[in-house]
This record gives structure tokens, sequence and C-alpha cells, in this order.
């Protein structure tokens, strides 16, 4: 099997099918990123170009170091530095990576949509790393990817997030998978940060955290922007650590063996308290090894298109 | 044959003999660029280190992919996060880099003649890759390269320069390398941007975009520098697009089949109009990719003297 | 043999017999970059990561070309463009890269014993790059295998330390480790920069340059941070220069034979003068070469660990 598009984009427009193709390639990436030595040869000869718009060490390293254990080259390029300021458009800037021999351009961007625009005037694969406030899907593959390795399976699974879900493309690319693959999706946090339309997507929506997460096998806390706090979308951090933290006492409601899941960096004490972080339910630093797996699948699936199948199908 | 300097820090001084053998050696570099599988050993256990002064994502990625696509080691400084804040010389900061193992250093720099003094003082192969108003040999080859590639032969070529000569490295290479190779240099910009003694290189002079580019088999546009504007040494943007600019109706007094050329990142609608930019004729992204064949070669041909002549001679 | 822990975080708490292991194994090293094709296999599949919450381009350059040469993946994450700036805690972002596969954490952190904290709280390797004021182990590595590279042996030899001890944490790293191994440390500089408590480490302290150098056989110099100044914390950089810089005349008070050394990068014309910085004497720039060793021989070291032991014991 191959996936469809030249391009991962975002979680709403690939089929379930080819979602969990790409799961099942990560649970071998996985097994060789455990592995004493690093190195395989899948990606020998192919160039990953990060393309960063916005801020992010942490993505930007998943990918690379995903990119490097499999043998491929590696270079990034941040928007700041970038020529990019000398007013060249987005589409220029990609056709110049392309002409250097990139295959895959793994792209964030503060415009959502902007990954898409590339994707059509590239030759190279585009991976969306997040784009504005519309998709991160790399990020749900690996918090569905955890959930699997933890649960078995995503049908039927009732998965609670919680947070600013209005701006957070995490939150939009796992509803996107999660509603895809059979998982029930409930959703909380401040009313101004809910948007409208959310039932139908499928997604129940709760005004009080207590009840999004009761019963819930996964409790997924988003990451607080802080400096939204300031445009007055939500009343202070004490408020919403108050009214959306997940602390040992609410985690209580969730089934016993609910695990607790956040993309990162967490503000300890605002969306987690520390004991739920640290906590045995915790499954955050495992969402961040899975991450390199995932890239690590979706890398080696995007530059083997076209050739003959081979190793893992 | 191998090239008689350890560096490479203008077309002034090498001879046609060596450009026609970078060329050459370029061609096989293409070859291995455009296969599925862009991974050589050509500079395995070699270090290739991009010192760079000033910004430039372009250039310092097409030497950084072409270092990585052979095998060899690349890691770049960026001289504003670089000891040079810490006050140290240019010579003690190449004596550093040197001590450290490196094979090439790619320079950048601000000051014409900056690449020189390093060579003079490391025992790494210098590149210069533009320094201030002087050359950017490798910019050139590429652009000759491009030529040979699309029309055969530098031999008699009719080749046209449009906008500021005055402050262009790029422009001064190829008058350098272009008239050493025996083709015919037409250039033409605002009064302002032509230097003195153009003539005496053997480059023709015109007052009118439109007498420089009649019959001409190569037009080759070069960036405004925006900021260049500011101090009075063109009108504004609007007049310069409309004097100088490069549309479909201009570009018709060349000859038929001419090659549009850039040396990135254009700016869109003023230097050269969308249509051209985009068109049949436009050579911009294939000058992207020979400009990674140029830097191979020349990474591969300067950390191999010494060593006896192998695959490609 | 084995290093005992799995970091390193200072010279204070590792034994002599380590230490001389350590050196040992960067000669080794040393040959192999010496070598006309610097490219082993003793890091491959294993990730060195290089967290830098201060610049330096140098130390970082040279940590990621040592993985390099032996075939490791080498990523660098510098603090202004990390996800430490959203608040992060350190632990959580050492967590954060050992769950991305790091085998090695190079860490340089304006406070002292930031490394050790990270040390304790992830599963890689940490080395410490420096830490405040505290130790830059490495550095005092190479300065003795400079040492002993020149002289043969460091019992008994003659070690003077000149200027800024109360800050520096390669003077610090070089008296634990230099008085470790036999040698006997003067040290000198103005007297608001000797801290106290040098004594009762067995080091001689000094009022005058001269007294310190007397018959010494290594004599090295320590860089000024020019903004001490503006603190009142030495008159002027003239009169530094004049009281500690080290010049031809005050050299000769020193064994003729007597080695200049200096971490780099030299203020010219204060800690030493050119001359004696460009002199025969001078081990400037083979000091940065035994770092890429040193630091080489630590990777291998610290990555093998519970490996069976292979290549160099």
């Amino acid at each position: 099997m191959n996936l469809k598009s030249k391009d991962l984009l975002g979680l709403r427009d690939i089929t379930a099918e080819e979602i969990e193709y790409i799961l099942n390639t990560a649970k071998t990436m996985k097994y060789i990123l455990s592995s004493n030595n690093k190195k395989t040869a899948h990606l020998q000869g192919k160039s990953i170009i990060t393309l960063f718009y916005e801020n992010s060490t942490r993505t930007r390293l998943s990918f690379e170091l995903a990119a490097k254990y499999m043998g491929g080259n590696a270079a990034n390029i941040s928007a700041s530095s970038s020529s990019v300021q000398k007013g060249e458009t987005l589409i220029d800037t990609g056709k110049t990576i392309d002409s250097m021999g990139s295959d895959v351009i793994i792209m964030r961007h503060p415009m959502s949509g902007a990954p898409h625009l590339l994707a059509k005037n590239v030759k190279s694969s585009v991976i969306n790393a997040g784009d504005g406030m519309n998709e991160h899907p790399t990020q749900a593959l690996l918090d569905m990817f955890t959930m699997v390795e933890k649960k078995g399976s995503l049908k039927g699974l009732k998965v609670a997030i919680i947070g600013d879900i209005l701006h957070s493309r995490v939150a939009r690319s796992n509803i996107w998978g999660l509603t895809k693959m059979g998982a029930e999706v409930n959703v909380s946090g401040p009313a101004t940060l809910i948007p409208p339309g959310m039932e139908k997507l499928g997604v129940n929506v709760f005004s009080t955290v207590q009840e999004a997460i009761l019963d819930a096998d996964v409790v997924m806390g988003l990451r607080i922007q802080l400096e939204r706090q300031k445009k007055g979308l939500f009343p202070s951090i004490r408020e919403y650590s108050r009214f959306f933290g997940l602390d040992d006492k609410r985690l209580k409601l969730a089934r016993e063996d609910a695990l607790v899941m956040h993309p990162g960096p967490v503000n300890r004490g605002v969306e987690l308290s520390s004991a739920v972080m640290d906590g045995e339910q915790s499954a955050i630093n495992e969402q961040v090894t899975n991450g390199v797996a995932i890239r690590m699948a979706l890398l080696y699936l995007l530059t083997r298109r076209g050739a003959a199948n081979e190793i893992i199908d």
C-alpha cells in the first residue's frame, strides 16, 4: 500500500486506512528507535528540509532526528534568517528549495493553508508541521499512536480534550483523526475558547471539565498560550487552572487506567498539576518518543512513493 | 588536471581552462544530483564549514546540501552568534576553524577581499561565497554552466546584464568569467548604477535596456537592493521597473530563444514581470539546481587536490 | 576500563585514573583527526545534542565536529530559539530531548550546577560544556592533553594561570585537574579577581604576574570578559594589560621552553601580545585541535559504557 497523496497536509483529507497504515509503519520505526543503534538506510540519498516560519525547537528537532536516524540529509531553514525576509513569495521559496534537490519539505507557518499552497507548487513532498489554527497532523498521529500502543485500539475509545480548542491545531487534527478512527471525542474549555459547530463533527461539548473527563480513557490537556490571556479570551491563569486544570482529584473522574496526554511543553500547575504530569498515568514523554517514530514512518512512506514496495508492507 | 590554487576566490584570477574544467566536472555532479539517490562518497571524511558574515539562506543551503550529497560533514557558523562578536580577528577565527579539522571554509563577508585574507592564513581551502562588491564566483559559474547547458557554448554568446551593475558582485564575476570564455557582454541600468571603466573590461554599456538586450542570447536581471533606493541611487521601484524591468514585450527584442536568468530572489514585477519569470524562457529554477552541481564540483576538486586524480579527469 | 559515571560534569568529581584514561583515549582520536579521512563509526547510530543557554560557536562547533567525525548524528539547540523561552523547566526540556532518543546532551548554562540537575533527570549522558562560574571540564582536559603532549607528563609540571581567576570556570577545572595529576599551580591576577581559599586547594597565589610565571613550564592566559570591567572589578584594559598581560619580556621569566596557552578567543594585546600569541611557544591553535580530540574521546567513552569494551582499552 502507498499513501495516496505525495503530501501529508492534514488528517481531514486522508482515510482511516491510510491513518492505520501510518500507525503500523511507525511501530517498526519505534522498534528501530529503541534499539541501541539508531541508524538505518531508509532515507539514504534523500533530503529533508525543515522550513519553519514559527519557532519550534521541539517539532523541528523531532523531524531532524527522524531524518538523521534513517540516514537522510537534513537541513534547517528558519524564516527569521531566510530570504523570505527579502520579500520572496512562499511559492518562489518553495521552488528554490525544490530545485536544490529536496525530497521532503517540512513546513510550519502561521497562516492556515500555507502548506497546501506550497504542496501544489513543488515536486517535493510537503509535511504540514502546523499551519495557523488549522492542523498539526503529525502531532495527532503521534497522539493516536500512543493511544493504540497503550489501549490497543482507537475504536470506541473515549478521549477528552481540555483547553483552548478554538486556537488549537492539535485539537483540530485529533478531532479529524479520532472521529475517523471510531473514537468518541469530548471537549471542554472556557466558553470563549470553544469554536461553534463542534457537534457537527461528532464531538461532544461540555461546559465543565468534570463532565468531559467522566469515564474517559484518555485525558488530553492543551497548552494555554499565555499571550491569549492578555486579549481577554480567558480570565487568568489562576482561574483557568482552577476551572480547567487537571489534578489528581479530577483525574479520578476518568477511568482508573486513563492516560494523561499533552502536546507539550506543559505549563506546570496550569493545564496539569505536577503530580499528574509526573504520575504513572502520564504518557507525555512517551508521546515525544512516538513523535519521532511517526515522523520516521511518514518520511519513509512519502519518499518511497512510486518505488516498489519494500521492507514494510 | 587540478585547479592551480587551493582556493576559489574569484573568476578574475583563474584561467579559461580552469573554468571549463569546473563546468565539465559539474556535469557529472548534476547527473548524480538528478538521480534518485543523491549520495556519493566524494567528500567522505571531509569537513565543510560555512562562515557567513551576511545572511544568505539560499547560498548557504546550496553549499550545505552540496557537501551532504557527497557524504561530507557540514557545519554552519553565522557571524551573529559567533565569537566574531567577541572581538576576535578574522584571521584568528579562521585559524580556529582550521585547527578543528576543516577542509573547506565557505565564506561570505560584507568587505571585498575578506576571503583572500582568510585564504592566505589557513590551511583549508576557501571558497568565496560573496565578498562585498567584489565577486561571487560560484554564482557566475552556475550562470555559465546554465548557459552552456542551454546554448552549447559560451563562445560568441551575447549576454545582456540589466540592473545595478555598480553594487553587484554577481555582475562582476560574470563579466570576468564570460569575457574570459569568449562571450560578448552588454550591460544597462540606471546611470548612477553603472561603474566607470566597463569598456576597458570589454563590456558594452547601453543607456537603455532595449539596446542592451537587442538580439541577446541571454538576458540576466540583477536583484535590486531596495535599501539602496533610499540612498537616492535610483528614483523609485516603479520607475526602475518601467525603465529597466523585463516584460514580455521587451523580451521580444532579444533572440527568440533567449534565456532569462536571475540570481534570485526575484522582486516579482520589479526586475522581471511574473509572466517572464514563470515563462518558458526562464532558467531561474534550473540555475538553482545548477548552483548545487557547481558547488559539488568545486568541493570535490578542491578537497582532492594533491590526491591522485580519480573518478573524473 | 570504563568511566564510573554516565556523565562528565566536572574534574572535581573524577579520579586521576579516569583523567589519564580520557587523555590516553584522546591520543587515538587525535591520530584519526589528523588523518586524511576523518570518518569513523565509533558513534554510528548515536545522537549527540548540544543544548546551549549561552552563545559559544567555538565550543559548540568543536563538539558538533567531534560527533560528526565519528559518524554520530549531531543536532543543535540554542536557548534563544527553544521552547525554553516558552517557560518549560530545564528538567522537562531534558526529558523531552531524552525521549527523542538522544545519547549524549552537551550543555552550557549560565548557572552553576545546571548540568548536574539535568544529569540526574535524564537517561542520556550529560557533558558539562561550561556552567556559570563552576567548571568547564572539557577545556581543562584539552589543556592537560596539550601539556602532556608537549611536556611528557603533568607530574611536577609548574603551571601559571594568569587573569580573572574568580569568574573563570576554565581556571577552576584546570585547578581540580592539574592538582589531582600532580602538577603545581600558580595563579595571579588583579586582587579583586582572585577568589579566597586558593591555598586550601594547593594553589600558590602571587600578587604579581612576574612571580607567578617564574620558571613556569606552562603559562596560561585567561580571557578577560570586557563587560566585567564596567562593574569596576578591574581598572581598565590598558592597566590590565600593563600589569598582567604577557609579552616577550615577561615570557622570558618562565622556562625557556615554556608553553603559552589560552582558551580563546584571545583579546590580542590584552591578555597576550600579538608576538607571544603567534610565537613559537604558543600552543593556542594546537589546543583547538586537541579540544576536538578530547571531545571525540569523551563521546566515545560515554556512549560505549555498558557495551563490551572494544577498540581502545
